[in-house]
């Protein structure tokens, strides 16, 4: 089988690693181009040491321009980079006829209003939010969608933790949608490869702690995605954590139930039983991310709180992998044609 | 100035230990009396070498005996026991004219059917359940009653986290009592000194797990607290979890906001302000472990999230320390009369 | 291609574990057979839930018996047993014509004397000895050998460490054999799932310390293969240390060097150039275990002390990795006659 | 009884956190003054949130200038600033009255040739080098001198950790001096706090490695006081590895035993059992890391191999508390006169 020709665009942080390292494993993937303006011109292996003798490790780093990366062959391109400046490689890169897998939230809300409320800026590149496509291939309908786009908007870890249980309860109608509470704890990789003291190891470890309270960036995204599910526009709170982890998100949210205990149970199952990439742990079961680490399974427990009337969700999954690159990666398979768990079969 | 002359019952686990820690550097307590079923006969430095070459370290542990600890001389007795076996040493020691200070969950809970519901067995010395004072010296009018009771229940650590921020926005009817919800993330000593294989370092490292769902035995003396305060019946959702350190837990707390963020401010500060042991940190700061472990101190921020009309609580504290240990020792000096910081300003 | 039909006797621990996840990840492995005593009757999912949805994680344990293996289909069995009992198992299955890939000690030392020096017991089974093979394939002759083999005795973890970049120079007379003086640094998955409180998260964390002291039974092996190719005895001080990680063994050996710093670097060039899993660092360079774990790779990197006259080598591998799984599989490939990389290239 | 006016100056790495840590807790020491070119301005408090509330954390940092320094009242300054701006600063201070001790390795050396060799700068202040001392007490006849200096040159980490359990046997001539050789393992702090990607959690988590090598700066003191121990010139190999802990070291050396091993066992005794922070482990026993971080101890343990006819020496310490601020502290308790466990009965 002919092998997929793929561009990573800013290869150089946690989850640009994670896309390499997921696409130096692949079958059916030949990396063709890794661009870093900061390590243009160095080979791969000499910056990721832990690549060096896989095969297609001795790749050449290259700065980052639209027309270097159109003329590696690159069919599909990668996009790890902040948000604002993916746009911009988004546009020239499907200008140039390649397919876009955007990691940024630069394509995942529908109304830029609202990016511009949460990130601060205008909306770099409007014209390309119609056809985006928020690539979570486990919502219904939405491999196909995926399937046929030329432009997806990969989903942020936090919210991809968060809608995937929810989203099978709101669109049931078995929990109230404006009674939504959830608690996330991320590994220390969610703050990206930075020089931050604040991420120091003596800093980090032995440390938890809330942050970017009370309202996260990655709220706009949950909420849109939660509102289309509900029928109704959500409003919920969302409160992330830094542990003393190195990758890993583990999810709590709780609302209060409506529907009876195995209504929840027989909702989720319904909606996953098939995905190859969730696993559900049963009614009285948490998750832990142990079980997902370096994964693309995203575990889903849930328990019913009769005292308080709650139901009450728990997931985990790894932030860089199911819950960034891992699902990157589910999109490319989508577009490519090639089989779900193609690449992705590793624990 | 005489020191107070004192015994650990049950001192070979991770609280006992830290009772111990903290009464040898206490500058006016003796340590007369150590007891350990398993250690009867060997010095305490021998099990705990940490402590070896400090005064007081080369005492030897007897086995666990009411009128051995007599005999010692210890007037004030810590009791770091497995609930329902401390119950036993309390009757008995009491008996003998010692004060008790019990870290379990024996006599902290006012109703014996409530602690039959969550402790599962008949409750073992119901007749000193009207005198024991639930140990929480920063709750109003609470330290004189400590500092006369013959027989103290000193909190549980997720208690105490859960407990302390919240009682001021409850007294002044702030929030609404029905909608608590609490994410607690708790460090591993939580779990005790134990063999349990998932406790093991290779299972708890780069683990994060909710467990205990959805009814952890605490919110009996969580919503017992809170009820008093709020005048009313408080039934709460409570989900604690595990995450890899050793100590420390952070909690966070939301509830529906009835009064404006500024009374927030201001109840907090009025309950605390002259506090030695809590720390505000004010509006819109999250509270982080690390800067509470191996002290007694608890830290406390907050933040109006106006989206959903929530406000959130954030608190951290050694579980060891502010929730057990260290907050016994608060009632051991309010009993023997000394300052309240009296062996407690380590950081 | 054909599958080739595979058990693993005694799969329970972490040795075991990997072997699990390295054939599920195996292109050409199929996992016919797991053994294990105390899980008989369940499903390797509800065991190990991390590998859940795997293709082949269905599989039941089954209680250890050497017919039931045989008549699961398997042809080449892996033993991750305790030394004394993994013979036995040895030589029940070759009996019944299955190969035998054995991960304990018990096949490694040519001399039964020297293994009940250091095991203190007779050796269980001296008739299969001469046949067995120490399955380190990047050893001058060996990959043939271990082809060609019934049993292959896969080498220890820190034994592969340390015998690997040491080879070269004894072999080319660079050092001088009696001067010998190995550090090594392991995560506590060397200490087996255990229950043992010592290695409970609590006492494991933040501590680290040398154990084993100054007799560790690794060394038996050790001295048998440096002394093969120095051509006399050697004997060598080697000291292993417990670290907080989960995996991993990070080692620092020294010896006088008599021959020149050019040498060094051409004699493991020599040797490992062409080896796949050997990555060599290059003078200069020590080597990090966060890039080599989860992988089979093992980085080896070397200086030259000029006033002490000592050449250190350094190196890293993953301790269940290429010390113990993967170099079983290693193995396994070359018995099965696939490609060395085959189901080992996951970074 | 007077409190002592102290100093700290460049208080806002770890090493001059702990010794705040520290002053902050001592009984008899008075924090008078603390610098920060970065902090200046700020209070203590604001920048070490652990330290709030206790008395003296409302302290404001000053910009580093003598005068100012002596204005405070301070009568001892301790310097935690970077060699070469240390000696600028001792020279200054000691100018105005003030007695010095300080933690950089500017005064640690006698020969200001090896600081050039090692430090690749000629010394900043040789005039001082005759009268400074090097402040490690338990050496003989030290504390007498260290108690009358005016200039303490306070002792590296890795250096306590490996100058300590040779001497006495150096002086006693029970080993080669020139066969020696050491590794050692420190937590992350000893990096510094930092904001070099490289100890990021990310990055020294599930991280073991060499570095420095194999002419770590430290080797210029270790040297230079066992060979005054010896009586020789002695050169050494030693390897300095980095291991995901927050603080502690732990140093295993070995050497070619020319006594018997009960002179090993005597010598040490002899040296140290009149030690309030040396704590013997005895014969065939190793040390921990997580006995002596936050404490002042140093904990030494020794075995003999009789197969390679070596002693090897054990040691642990926190590389923050005895291998640098507790260290300094008890320079500090020696002049002014105090009891030498003043402040430091932390465990």
């Amino acid at each position: 089988m002919q092998k997929i020709k793929t561009a990573v665009v800013g290869a150089s942080g946690y989850t640009g690693m994670e896309l390499l390292r997921l696409l130096l494993m692949h079958p059916y993937a030949e990396l063709n181009c890794v661009t870093s303006r900061q390590y243009a011109g160095q080979a791969l292996d000499a910056i990721f040491p832990r690549f060096a003798q896989m095969p297609g490790s001795d790749l050449q780093f290259t700065a980052p321009d639209a027309q270097t990366i159109k003329e590696s062959g690159a069919e599909i391109a990668f996009l790890a980079l902040p948000h604002g400046v993916a746009a911009e490689y988004a546009s020239a890169l499907l200008e140039l006829g390649l397919k876009v897998i955007d990691l940024s939230a630069d394509f995942r809300l529908n109304d830029p209003a609202v990016y511009e409320e949460f990130y601060g800026t205008p909306h770099p590149a409007t014209e390309l939010l119609t056809e985006a496509v928020y690539g979570m291939p486990e919502l219904q309908g939405r491999s196909k969608e995926i399937a046929d786009a030329r432009l997806v908007a990969s989903p942020g870890c936090y919210p991809t933790s968060i809608i995937l249980p929810l989203v099978p309860l709101l669109e049931k109608g078995l929990i109230d949608p404006q009674s939504i509470v959830t608690c996330s704890m991320s590994g220390v990789s969610g703050a990206g490869k930075t020089s931050n003291t604040l991420f120091s190891y003596c800093e980090a470890n032995e440390s938890v702690r809330a942050y970017s309270v009370p309202k996260h960036r990655h709220l706009s995204e949950i909420e849109q995605e939660l509102s289309i599910a509900a029928g109704e526009k959500v409003t919920m709170s969302f409160t992330p954590h830094l542990v003393p982890a190195h990758n890993g998100i583990c999810t709590t949210t709780s609302a209060m139930l409506k529907g009876s205990p195995s209504e929840v149970t027989q909702a989720l199952h319904e909606a996953y039983n098939s995905q190859t990439f969730v696993r559900l742990l049963g009614k009285g079961n948490a998750a832990d991310t142990k079980n997902v680490t370096r994964t693309n399974f995203i575990d889903i427990g849930w328990a019913v709180d009769e005292r308080t009337g709650r139901v009450l969700l728990f997931s985990s999954e790894d932030n860089l992998g199911k819950g960034a690159a891992g699902q990157a990666i589910q999109s490319f398979n989508l577009i490519a044609g090639l089989a779900p768990q193609s690449g992705l079969q590793n624990v």
